[in-house]
């Protein structure tokens, strides 16, 4: 149906023009900004609260949450005293630029160098809405199986950042890191490939000084 | 935006139209069509192959894989020798109606008792999307977490029957079953549901008896 290809088109230019504005915005704060997409429970919340722990006394930190229904994953932020907004995208299956632009007016953050935007549960539907992130990342828990790259190529080839997540489960599932790996670096040879467990918190030093370095070098390099 | 309402609401009243066709024609081959739906990797394919494997001599199976990308869940089922197609949606995070009427007319499956239409993973798409099915199934794994059913109220609503699955996993994770039962049946107070683990097989043998009863009813009252 045409009509369906150009009013998808005017809604992503729309998207751009908001996500435009928002990266300025953030440009000029020293905000980094961060995008995070996966599947529903791959653990994206349960990160965020491992990253925190880790980086509460060293940077200031920001959440903004995407989900269809539930206020739960803004109140698990702000249980640990970080700011923290939710959006209720009212059935829609990805967050865009317009609704991160009121949730950002709206929140009255403090100044922040770093802002997490957890998307909705969703390997699909983001893929194509820019945030005015710095970067996405994707996650990938090792319980969702070893052929999930190359069936959903379009968020890894987009993601700066990939998260294999849940590794201390790698012994009682069939989860071939190697194949997974070499489909992500296929996908996108520049991509950067954690390996995380929040649970045993092994990789979570890697992440935590990926983000810092990257928030630190946009504090002294604003827009 | 009014005018992706209206669009969204001609696309979903064409899908309906289509629906109601596939329905008609499934009711007169007396063949039971089954709508799975989950996120990425909660093991849709993996209890399809389970089922295969215990009703491929009772029931004559067929299968429909919807993906974004790659034929590999289609040929996993055809390695078990049931007639199964893929449908590649493009980039789409769901099956439509429209779709399926296509990929049935150019299948030319034999006469089935039973048709498994696997959508692609998403726990939001696919929910307004009706494909001509008896019922809907949403998985849910145990690895996902136990706040699901409320993050993703449609699916578990409309879903008439939904299965837990790796529950061998269980031991490993943090899932209260119990929060879970809850949610889903206040979600939909008529809802059947079922644990299983296609590793260990538990659950496995209640599953199958649902399905042979439901299409053997089938084959006796058809449309």
């Amino acid at each position: 149906m045409a009509e369906v290809v150009d009013v998808r088109a005017r809604v992503l230019a729309a998207n751009e023009e908001a996500a435009a504005e928002l990266r300025r915005g953030f440009g000029a704060a020293g905000t980094l900004v961060v995008n995070l997409i996966s599947s529903p429970g791959s653990g994206k919340t349960t990160l965020l609260e491992a990253t925190v722990a880790a980086l509460a006394g060293r940077l200031r930190l920001g959440g903004i949450e995407g989900d269809i229904a539930t206020e739960r994953d803004a109140e698990r932020l702000r249980r640990l005293a970080i700011p923290a907004v939710q959006i209720l995208t009212g059935g829609a299956c990805h967050l865009d630029a317009r609704q991160v632009r009121k949730a950002v007016d709206e929140a009255h953050f403090p100044a922040l160098d770093l802002l997490f935007v957890e998307n909705v549960g969703n390997l699909i539907c983001p893929t194509a809405y820019d945030l005015g992130e710095d970067f996405k990342v994707v996650l990938l828990s090792v319980t969702e199986g070893d052929d999930k790259p190359f069936k959903y190529p379009g968020i890894f080839a987009r993601a700066g950042v990939a998260v294999i997540s849940k590794i201390d489960l790698l012994p009682h599932v069939s989860f071939d890191l190697d194949a997974v790996r070499s489909q992500i670096l296929s996908l996108n040879p520049s991509a950067t490939l954690l390996l995380t467990s929040a649970r045993s918190g092994e990789g979570i030093g890697a992440w935590c000084a990926l983000l810092e370095a990257r928030a630190r070098a946009k504090r002294k390099a604003p827009f």
